[in-house]
């Protein structure tokens, strides 16, 4: 069984910065998958147990981005 | 002697972008040096001799981006 979370992303402008963020969250050890929508900011990490919220924040600053 | 000649390229968004440019102009023969500003979109290229334009855009179009 996976888990998905959603989260916001702040300053990402293009497609680098959507490569930039997918690649440090999929970093994290447990994580299966990351989607990205450039649009809103919406980033949905799948995986196998929860993940805690500073892990991922720390893996959106270390690409430069915040999340809110 | 070199020749430093600025262009405008549209659609760059963030330093990833100007990345991207800045590189794939680098790899043009005789190319010494390349200047983005994000802001304007200006991009000065200095060079050992004059560069036909077309063959800027078609590196700045293998970035993704546009000259104008």
């Amino acid at each position: 069984m996976s888990n998905t979370e959603t989260y916001t992303v702040t300053g990402m402008t293009c497609g680098h910065c959507v490569a930039s963020v997918t690649e440090e969250i999929q970093e994290i050890p447990g994580v299966e998958n990351v989607e990205v929508a450039l649009e809103t900011g919406a980033v949905s990490v799948t995986s196998r147990e929860p993940l805690d919220d500073t892990v991922i924040r720390s893996a959106v600053e270390e690409a430069g981005y915040q999340l809110t």
